[in-house]
């Protein structure tokens, strides 16, 4: 479905996702993001509240893509390696099938007020306790054992995050493969034995 | 040396770190932190233009300091693998020592505009560039290989970013040491033969 033909909920959601990850919160105006979708500003306001409920409404509809993506690929995945590898795979593909919601998310944190829990904050800590579930099953159906879960899902979705923002593109073909495979196994190789 | 009998340009310097971290930009005001720092608003703009001006201070400041220190632990240490421990150990010695650093760059990167290098970038690159030539390094003394020297320093430095945010507090004894072993030979151990 082209954006044209998109329901006029979804035009502004994919406006605002632009405006929101390249402006300061309070240089967006509703305004904008009505010609940005297309709309009349009436139209947003029958959707949406305001721009504090846009906004969340936008973080809100990526965290359910992002988690419905990741279990239903972890769902067909037998080993924990692979689900592993799936998990980052799919994290990686929808960064980059929509490149201004890692922005928009770096925005949202940065604008959070401290009494507020950031939106975002959740996906992560979903995230986070897959992984460490993860390693709980590996070790269960004796495929291998991680001996610090909490560091290691840390060290494992901290690297994926800056694979996402600062690693090469185009991706590796077998870049999720490797990077779960030398997260288990070690990034350095031995040397061979001088002869 | 205490707060009260430090050079004004340093009280400011403090003040507004803290103000930076916990308010968006444009609520941050040149009173409160002339209030904060305890001088006259006169002597802010002695040391400092514009707001702009003593946001990139702050910035450039805390870079300096964290390359400087970096610089200082790698060079007492041989082995390539204690040279990558004394990165992580500082890294986190400095972001743990000053709590407001982190969002400080947080809302830094989230305000930039897209025409204007953001400040941190510069620093990540440095430290980046410095676990990579530390590879090679590692390679040409015949320590160990890294295969993919790009993915993974971006693994290690995006899983330290992750231990800084994230990461247990008070710090495990060994963390560095740990992370950095596991890095180099594998988060998974083994299991052991049934019998």
């Amino acid at each position: 479905m082209s954006i044209n033909s998109a329901p006029p909920q979804e035009k502004i959601l994919a406006a605002a996702e632009v405006m929101f990850a390249s402006k300061r919160f309070h240089e967006v105006l509703m305004d904008d993001i009505a010609l940005g979708a297309g709309v009349g500003k009436g139209t947003i306001y029958r959707y949406f509240k305001n721009k504090e409920e846009l906004y969340a409404a936008l973080l809100k509809d990526a965290s359910t893509e992002l988690m419905k993506l990741i279990e239903n690929a972890v769902e067909v995945e037998v080993s924990c390696k692979n689900k592993l590898i799936v998990i980052l795979e799919t994290s990686i593909n929808l960064f980059d099938a929509r490149p201004h919601l890692f922005d928009l998310i770096l925005h949202a944190e940065a604008f959070q007020r401290t009494s507020v829990e950031f939106p975002w904050q959740e996906t992560r800590w979903n995230v986070i306790q897959l992984v460490e579930s993860l390693f709980k099953q590996a070790e269960d159906q004796k495929e291998f054992i991680i001996q610090n879960p909490k560091e290691s899902s840390l060290i494992l979705l901290g690297g994926l995050r800056a694979i996402i923002r600062f690693g090469q593109k185009p991706r590796q073909k077998h870049l999720c493969n490797d990077i779960v495979h030398h997260f288990l196994n070690g990034f350095s190789k031995s040397l061979p034995l001088a002869t």
